[in-house]
């Protein structure tokens, strides 16, 4: 039975392919057997109810085997008709070329590889953690499921697969089964070409349980399923042999069934070779539809026990469950703002120092709020002091020491907002190695998750540690990634508003981008412009139409501020733009734009200490745009300022001259 | 004695930290042992000459550690006095925080961890491939030697570290010799926190010959190196348990003492430990300048008759000699440009299959060419179809399999290029997944190496993989990285002038950025503009004075042409700019600019099929900017460009309207 199930997977991704003549026939061969045996007797799920918190969790970390998982979806009774199927990598399908997390039944969005694998242990961490917040003596509703996950060789090729693969081991979590498919066969060729390493050492090194299997062998499936579920204390890595386009006559195990159509030639001999109707497509004999229904049947008792229990403690658990709710729909409690801001220490200092400080009374107000950092916990100041430590075998700490594995950190805080159980995780990293995990940043903004990225020590005034620890570019290039909210704060007052602002966006991820050293207090009546939101507002105003208008973000906001100064003593009228968030600004409706940016001729500066490309959607003139388009230098932060001319007087002098003689 | 020269190493760099007040006594205070025994026992280095090809190289990749490296190019002789380590960290010093390559002695700049490691695989290498090019039964004098690297605990945690070492032990580099230096601390505290894999496991894994040793019992680590030396089939990695801090009687062992002065108490404290005048600073006892001296004297010898074989070599294999002369100086042969436009196949494709074509021609012209792909060499076009293949035993071919290793694959071309042997490494990825090495793209930007990323599938034009292969951000960030050429031709002439650019600017990496979908020609008087080289230049002009301009890179050219066709028939005057490298244009001086761009109001309307913010630098109104600020969808790419607006005859009317009605 389970044969036939799984050669009616292999087909359908087959057929879907083929229709689409576009997509991955090889994986979805090559692991229909572990698929068919882990989806009709070991995995928990109720397709009526996607989001069920009891679930299990599937990861198809190698996200170009797609079409497997959707011929799943189709079978367990999904919302994926046939037709969805047949419309496979169209304009408007439900079953795009990678998985996406918002088709029902797909856990995550991947493609990227490695990341589903990272994703895969920040859903298992997530897991652990809610059954610490929630459970109790009598009751065990949450977290107790499975996180299982397929990787590819290409999955564990990639460093990110280390990086969250050594984690897992050393916090022991027990419940992620990962499944590595082991085929062999890259898009180049075979893996004898470039990866000969002992998977299985290695996985043993970071500290799993490494099962090897025939990944055809059904029985052998089943019994490596049930030992790693037994393993209460290591992740399982079921190293799976198998054969790529597994069923094909001529194309199993070559390269070429891996990302391209079978051929109808091919795909005819594939099914005649595995007893199927020859010219039928899609098809799906009575006895695999049967086989999932009853097995779905099945599931449904579990599922409609689990929602008794769950009415029981709702009913019993008032206090409990009220906080569960408000966590779980991210509710933020009433007043917050008031509260933040009555908080604030009111002292000038670095954006950062503000930050770890606010921080503190944000995580008593929301209790999704997971703390992290790569290693640089005491330099981003992203401590929750109160929140203890997670740990292997202790999970109700509110900080995660993610080692200085930034990818995986991405990657693993995905995994832990996709979970579902309202945590809204943040970590931090200095800007500069932003890059290092850069494509998790996307990815959770593909996802539409509320990730928040911590990024300190955010411009060349990080000093002696000089170019290499000194971000230029990366400023304005996170601006760029659709969807993520990129804040960067100048004092105390605008640090709160950006935190707010990361946890009331919960349609996409944030960064904050905070400074190394410190900052004036610009706010010293502690009054929040409530237009911090709309990405820009005047910080300061001439009394009169102004003559110029100097634009800045974060440190630099300071500086301009003595510009103006300077700059009116002489007689000018000046206005000041706060831009915390440069890419939320340019998308305001005209009318606000020109509130502050008058039409006309009224000459805009902008300072940023990074890369200025991009300002000038602001200022017109390229050459008012002051910004910083060289790598820095190593030395003290103060000389540097001085040396490339981000202090008052030099901006003073810079502007003065430009005013005298514009370019254009 | 070795005790002492270590204890002088450790000394003067908690002096040089001290005296800074700022930086990382940590690790060369623990590693100092190992330093010792290896810079006056074993390394083949000669100050005088610090470029000698025949020279050990060695690679500090936890660059925080830059002290130690400081103290041994001063006690080792070259060109580093005692001043310049008393002013560490400071403007315009030989001393920045982390280790530039500019500094005659240091092989690459370090800091960013793990990189250095993926450096030293890059450099044993191209080792390798020296040899292959150059010796023969008469004379081995290039690739013999060893190539040395310290990796710390965060260099070890870090995914690159996964990738360059499984691939150095899957291509069996015998001649790299590791240290890790296991003192189980990082900055956030103990190791034990985040890090309990087995790290010897997990390189006996690769396929490393992995040996343990106390890190600072000198015979241990003599023994060592001797061990790792005489295995001539797998890099070795010397596990050296060490105490960082090694020698402060109250700080050794803690995080304390891993970025911050020791103090000036405790400074005095270690020193009177260590049986050092404890009011002395950057005291270096006779025995130990003699101690280097000496040793430097011997390795004086072998030089020499390196130099004299080499004359020899020179005098007697002219032909070979300046061959290799001509790759190490990176002489393009004359006529390169014409040869290569006349080879151009002249017909209408993708670019990355112009670039695929063009490149059999290049490589048999440039013999430094050593091209390469992360597994996507039939996706990206890159393989050398004459070259062969690069693997474990056989280093004469010309393509490396990088596997699906994006980072790696950059850490490793850049240690190629630093090798000094005239490589140009390049090597292909699809350009979303620039995301995944964007930290090794800056490096070689810092560090101003000629490699060459070949980035393909570069628009949402992709297609069916949909958005989690659709880059939309990545091509504008790549032109805020400072010193990175980016180009991103249109059709087969500039696809030669795009190469040509890569293998003529020295200075720096380029990247180019090429399509997956066939492009128009739109040179088919088969004249290259020389232009082409300023960034953009008039690809089509009006017969009379603009009336509009229109702005565009790559795929979007051949739209662009089109557009201009259906507006000049509606009687309007359009000029359009081919605008291969926006940022280098941008660079220009205004006389060329305004040539192309004249002063006044002609409309500037811009389009590419990515970000728009940056191109506001060219167009003064956002509205005319016309790009992709969001994420793309699974199609095919047909559908896209009909759904988004990218046809000439949906821009067209795009135009028009703008037109009629401009909003400012």
């Amino acid at each position: 039975m389970l044969k036939q199930t799984a050669d009616t997977l292999r087909l359908l991704a087959a057929d879907m392919v083929e229709k689409a003549n576009s997509g991955h026939p090889g994986l979805p061969m090559g692991m229909a057997d572990c698929a068919a045996v882990l989806w009709t007797r070991f995995m928990l799920y109720n397709p009526e109810d996607p989001d069920w918190p009891g679930r299990d969790r599937f990861v198809l970390s190698g996200g170009h085997g797609s079409a497997l998982l959707y011929g799943l979806l189709h079978l367990a009774g999904y919302n994926m008709p046939l037709d969805e199927l047949k419309a496979f990598r169209q304009w408007g399908s439900r079953t795009p070329g990678h998985p996406e997390c918002e088709i029902p039944g797909v856990e995550t969005t991947t493609g990227p590889l490695g990341q589903g694998l990272g994703n895969a242990v920040g859903m298992a961490i997530a897991a652990r953690i809610s059954a610490e917040q929630w459970n109790n003596k009598k009751h065990a509703l949450f977290g107790e499921h499975y996180v299982y996950c397929f990787c590819t060789d290409g999955d564990l090729m990639e460093g990110v697969s280390h990086e969250a693969s050594s984690l897992a081991g050393h916090l022991g979590l027990g419940k992620l089964i990962c499944f590595y498919d082991s085929n062999r066969i890259t898009i180049d060729g075979n893996t004898d070409m470039t990866f000969s390493e002992d998977v299985g050492m290695r996985y043993r090194a970071y500290g799993w349980q490494v099962i090897g299997i025939d990944g055809h062998d059904q029985r052998q499936i089943e019994q490596a399923i049930r030992s790693a579920q037994k393993e209460k204390n290591r992740p399982s890595m079921i190293i799976a042999k198998t054969h790529i386009g597994y069923g094909s006559p001529n194309k199993q195990d070559s390269p070429a069934v891996h990302g391209a159509p079978l051929g109808a030639e091919e795909l005819q001999a594939t099914k005649r070779a595995l007893g199927f109707p020859e010219t039928e497509s899609f098809y799906i004999p009575d006895a695999v539809r049967n086989e999932f229904s009853a097995y779905v049947k099945k599931m449904k008792k579990v599922y409609l026990k689990w929602q008794k229990d769950f009415s029981n403690w709702k009913k019993k658990d008032t206090a409990a469950y009220e906080a569960y709710r408000r966590q779980t729909e991210k509710e933020l409690p009433a007043g917050l703002e008031e509260k933040l801001l009555q908080y604030r220490s009111g002292k000038a200092n670095s954006t950062r120092a503000h930050s770890g400080y606010l921080l503190q009374e944000l995580a008593r107000q929301v209790s999704g709020l997971i703390g992290g950092s790569a290693d640089l916990a005491a330099s981003n100041l992203t401590m929750i002091k109160e929140g203890g430590r997670i740990e292997r075998g202790h999970f109700s700490g509110r900080n995660i020491f993610y080692g200085i594995r930034e990818f995986a950190m991405g990657a693993i805080m995905n995994g832990m907002a996709l979970y579902g159980s309202g945590l809204i995780p943040y970590g931090g990293t200095f800007l500069v190695f932003s890059d290092y995990m850069r494509s998790s940043l996307r990815l959770a903004a593909i996802m539409k998750q509320q990730v928040i990225f911590v990024f300190t020590h955010d411009s060349i005034f990080v000093g002696e540690d000089g170019p290499t620890h000194q971000p230029v570019e990366q400023l304005m290039s996170l601006r760029l990634i659709p969807r993520l909210q990129v804040l960067r704060p100048a004092d105390e007052t605008e640090t709160a508003q950006a935190w707010l602002a990361a946890l009331r966006y919960k349609e996409g991820p944030s960064a904050l981008v905070l400074t190394r050293q410190k900052c004036k207090d610009l706010h010293p009546d502690e009054k929040a412009d409530p237009d911090f939101n709309r990405g820009a507002y005047i910080l300061k105003d001439s009394p009169c139409k102004p003559g110029l208008i100097i634009a800045a973000s974060g440190s630099e906001l300071g500086i301009s501020m003595e510009v103006a100064e300077k700059l009116e003593a002489d007689g000018l009228a000046v206005r000041v733009l706060s831009v915390p968030s440069l890419e939320k600004f340019l998308r305001q409706e005209n009318n606000y734009r020109e509130r502050l940016i008058p039409p006309g001729n009224i000459p805009v500066f902008c300072v940023e200490a990074g890369q200025s490309l991009g300002w000038q959607a602001l200022c017109k003139n390229p050459q008012y745009c002051f910004g910083l388009d060289h790598f820095g230098d190593s030395a003290p932060y103060e000389v540097l300022a001085d040396k490339y001319g981000f202090t008052a007087e030099a901006l003073y002098l810079r502007i003065r001259a430009w005013l005298k003689s514009p370019e254009e």
